[in-house]
């Protein structure tokens, strides 16, 4: 038996939970430490584990494995993704798209220069979804992507919500369109414009006195975010919200379809229901630390995303038993 | 602009037109032989290509850089698997699930001994099936996973029932229960059976004066093949099947079902729909012809699966690109 792999969690959001129910259904790891930039007695945690505060991440450099960031892409990533690199392998779920190659560049020197390993963008998409985009255009090269996400709870554009005046809450759900799944799945290889792709919905509780049309107004025609959707609005009030809306489900689909002659199509599809979205993307994170465990044991240091990481090194099970029991 | 990868096709049935299509689908690569035990001159390609005899091989080692086996697994690539392996990189499609761990044996000690790379069992099942069982097993540690197949041609139950005395012609359907589908999608974790996950169903053409009720009753009760499963025989003329039932369709599905926590369920699909499954598999083949390329050029040897091979060397476009545009 080795000695399990000792993960630590730097932030405890719904991500930092995440990865610790992720870490209790993974027999080979176990969680040394959940970092915080709260007062670490104040934090409360899910299940009983170390609490530090996460200025102690300076001194606990022998005491990890793996340390997972689980803060966000926008201001707390940026910074701490070079700054653990040089310390740890590291895990995130960086998810700023356009701005992946300007982050991986910030965390590679310094883990190179470290020996460390520093895995960038795990989770869904990007992610899983990412991979998928790439098996399909390598094995169709003649073919089209399309990627649909829902029905799922988007964060972005529920904070969106929240900020017209006379809205109390509120929650978005990206829906993909059904109609446009399924001449994709025929292997039409239709033209869709965004409208075409997804249609959003919105449930409001509004605050007093508030005018309903004037809010649903200002939610459909807001730029970028709604105005080239079609959008509904429907107005609950805040039990209803607190009752049906309190879970984050998501997911969606990555098909590619394409021909490999003229005279035949095939379709290939990778779909994700996922009852909480946080919950599954942190499950990805804890996978991918134990590749990156196997990889910086094996001299690869530097960062790396999901195409650098062969499947197998993502399960517990070595290379013999894969190709006896999985193949 | 580097030079093109150079593709060779050891055996020219299904699986080798295939690979031809498939390479011309991929401008990164060419087609510089099609070796066969026929007589070369006698070879008919669907394209123009260097015809060769097999035992040519032997003298062809400085001209291709990866030798695509396309011969059966029951006798063909447990000969040329281990003898190929010596002389080239290779990739072949051997599908004997319980042999594989005996075969990476056979073909992993010459692969080394000659610092060649030698992928084994690509192509959907084992290939890209098996990948997503991995992928889900570890993504959702506590889950089960099911996989369909169909609907789809099944060659080896075709054989079966056109060695049914009587039976003049035939093709067989495995058919994968939509109500079973729908259980493992709705995460309810099911125990099936053999019967509740697949129906068979044949399309068979008598021989003059055959007796159409002792042919279906011996298809139905066939051991192994066909006892196991509800199966349905329709009797057609061979106008119909020359027709109706030339293609060779198939696909399935991979599904993960479950639990990130005791409220939430997660499920994974990934599924194919394939007009043509000997051109799709040889589009896989042709895809980590490429990624064994470059594992070779890197200093990867031996034999390897499809779980050794990061998803990123699939495609032809760079790292740089892949992180840029695809993730």
């Amino acid at each position: 038996m080795t000695s399990k792999i000792r993960i630590g969690i730097a932030g405890y959001g719904n991500l930092g939970r995440g990865v610790q129910a992720a870490i209790a259904k993974n027999p080979d790891m176990e969680l040394v430490g959940v970092y915080t930039r709260r007062d670490p007695q104040e934090l409360q945690l899910a299940s009983p584990a170390p609490r530090f505060a996460i200025t102690e991440l300076e001194q606990h450099t022998g005491d990890i494995d793996v340390l997972i960031l689980c803060g966000g892409s926008k201001s707390d990533l940026p910074e701490q993704g070079p700054k653990y690199a040089a310390l740890y392998n590291t895990v995130d779920s960086f998810d700023t798209h356009a701005r992946v190659p300007e982050y991986f560049e910030t965390v590679d020197a310094p883990a190179k220069a470290a020996g460390k390993t520093a895995l960038i963008s795990a989770g869904w998409d990007p992610g899983m979804f990412s991979i998928n985009r790439v098996y399909g255009e390598a094995l169709l090269p003649d073919g089209e992507t399309y990627t649909f996400w829902g029905r799922g709870l988007s964060q972005g554009h529920s904070d969106a919500v929240r900020r017209v005046p006379g809205v109390a809450a509120g929650v978005q759900y990206t829906i993909p369109s059904q109609e446009a799944i399924d001449k994709v799945r025929a292997g039409l290889r239709p033209t869709l414009d965004t409208r075409d792709k997804h249609q959003r919905e919105c449930f409001v509780v509004l605050e007093d006195g508030a005018d309903a049309e004037a809010v649903r107004e200002a939610i459909v025609t807001m730029e970028h975010y709604f105005d080239q959707y079609d959008t509904t609005v429907n107005f609950i009030d805040a039990e209803t919200l607190a009752r049906e809306h309190a879970d984050m489900p998501h997911g969606g689909f990555v098909i590619r379809s394409g021909n490999t002659s003229d005279e035949q199509k095939q379709v290939i599809e990778y779909s994700l229901a996922l009852g909480s979205n946080p919950e599954f993307t942190s499950s990805v994170l804890v996978a991918y630390a134990r590749a990156v465990h196997r990889m910086n044991q094996a001299g690869v240091t530097g960062a790396q995303t999901v195409f650098d990481v062969a499947p197998g090194l993502l399960s517990p099970k070595s290379a013999a038993q894969l190709r006896a029991e999985m193949l």
